[in-house]
């Protein structure tokens, strides 16, 4: 049975012109009546024309606050974008409240892509974007993403398991980490890649020596001083980012610990400040600006076919100066 | 004599309704031919009319690579954007030819205004601008601004002063500087608010100890080296930037020199990463997101009561832990 206008009007408690105004894509419809009637078209399957013309913009959309790690991905979908004759819009949502400001805006003027960058929206959110009909893709999704859009996220367990291999390999056997917001996804798979390097290599996981972080600086502080003060302290760290890797240096530094001569130290980004701090960080590089260009392109090019896709792009390791073999080992090494 | 549509269109060796196109800011025109018309229009002084729809967007435009700093402009921006209603598109230039891009895709698509940062135009590029007749403000001059686009900056000169004031204070006497690129307004403001702090308190000021610096790690790093290397060494730094200090940091470790209690440091900018390295960094605030949260509302509010106008923000000195007196301060307590 074929549902017209009229029974979208009469669903939405609008008038037919109404409906139509928002079937073509007029302007002059209230955000929260254009909203509704969106909703309320998806759910009947009602088939909305696409747009003729373009705005040639992409919506790129952080949650919470920006920081060193979403210049990186910007820079990627503004190359991207650039590249296809468009422009990347940045929005950051704080709360509900801008998350249901920004789908009015995006609703009235309209996107060609919308790439959501660690950002989790309310299932009444996913349902209001759904109805737009514009092409989203996941960068580094929160939780399980949905299969019916595509995501980009890097090897975050194989980055887990170098990063530690790497330790073992220079003779570390207590092992530290620190992880980052437990919910998503990315931090889960880091320390199961911890958990499976120890494990094959037949060392014991040592709960004192897991601990919870939130990717941010002073609870990374706080969890190696907790592990630095143990009886049988670890020598040496994998922090869930860089960003924990930098409070890692300020615990030992406060515990008057050298890195690496006393404790070895991996990071996980590769953001560009861990080129510059002292000493220089080894980490896991995470291709952020080549997630986030793979996204732009997917929103562009083919979004009908990219539906489901979960793409993974390779981490790899950069050794840097904050990683050597353990005290003892070289305590041995010097006998 | 009133200039007619049939003048500029002889004059641009065009038919009078593409000239009208233009005019009518109608899609269908060349990019080169679109440019070549404004540019006449503006020149004669034709008065266009304002486009009717406004599209909500605020062009936001870098010049080469976005970094850790940018990351604040662009927070500021969304921000102040996104309570205005706006969206916040963000360019990053690389070159002539993607000026020309981004030009020509500005005139196609158009914007409410354009925040220009760190950015130098050729005269050509910024009399396409002019021509496209839509607010521009400047963050962040490279150098003096045209008098007749407002600005927006912070107060560099104060902030070099004041990190020498309190090096100073601490009881330096030999201190260092690495300047920024040395073409943009902001170094040389910084450099001669340290000359500036050195010559209020009768210290020479020895050319060895200046050196130039580009804004980025490696060259502060080969300059810190440098002087560190002196026969009369410097006991503290002021450096130009964030990044720069880092730089000193690394010079410091290779030298095995601590941070505060062989060199303080002290940087600019405040970048969040400064309160995350190893010692935490004493350096000279600049309100970035405050800046481009000016810039911002000037472009959206008042265009034409902006004109002209240069804005400074304050920057304020933010002790941490690289900063102590200097050694032989220490020694002669120590007596």
């Amino acid at each position: 049975m074929k549902v017209t206008l009229a029974d979208v009007a009469a669903a939405a408690g609008v008038s037919v012109p109404t409906v139509s105004k928002v079937v073509h894509g007029r302007a002059d419809v209230a955000p929260e009546t254009r909203s509704r009637v969106e909703a309320l078209l998806a759910e009947y399957n009602y088939a909305t024309p696409r747009r003729a013309s373009r705005p040639g913009l992409i919506d790129l959309v952080f949650t919470g606050e920006l920081n060193p790690w979403a210049v990186e991905i910007i820079s990627g979908a503004e190359k991207a974008a650039f590249a296809g004759g468009h422009r990347v819009a940045v929005s950051v949502l704080a709360g509900e409240t801008s998350a249901d400001e920004w789908l009015a805006r995006l609703s009235a003027s309209r996107a060609d892509g919308v790439i959501l960058v660690l950002t989790e929206l309310s299932p009444a959110h996913r349902r209001q974007l759904a109805a737009l009909r514009v092409p989203v893709v996941i960068v580094d999704p929160v939780g399980q993403p949905d299969p019916r859009i595509p995501s980009v996220g890097a090897a975050n367990w194989a980055g887990g398991l170098m990063a530690t291999e790497h330790l073992i390999e220079l003779g570390h056997r207590r092992i530290g980490t620190i992880t980052g917001r437990p919910a998503l996804l990315c931090s889960q798979a880091r320390v199961d890649g911890y958990r499976a390097a120890l494990e094959h290599a037949d060392l014991p996981i040592d709960p004192a020596l897991v601990c919870t972080g939130d990717f941010h600086f002073e609870a990374a502080l706080a969890a190696a001083h907790d592990m630095l003060s143990l009886a049988d302290p670890p020598t040496a760290i994998f922090a869930g980012n860089d960003i924990e890797a930098m409070g890692v240096y300020e615990a030992a530094r406060l515990h008057k610990l050298r890195i690496p001569d006393d404790l070895s130290v991996v990071g996980f980004d590769d953001l560009p400040m861990s080129a510059w701090v002292s000493p220089p960080l080894t980490t896991v590089a995470q291709p952020l600006a080549q997630m986030a260009a793979m996204a732009t392109r997917m929103v562009l090019v083919a979004p009908a076919d990219a539906t489901g896709n979960r793409m993974e792009l390779a981490t790899s390791l950069v050794i840097r100066s904050s990683t050597a073999a353990p005290p003892a080992q070289k305590r041995i090494g010097a006998r």
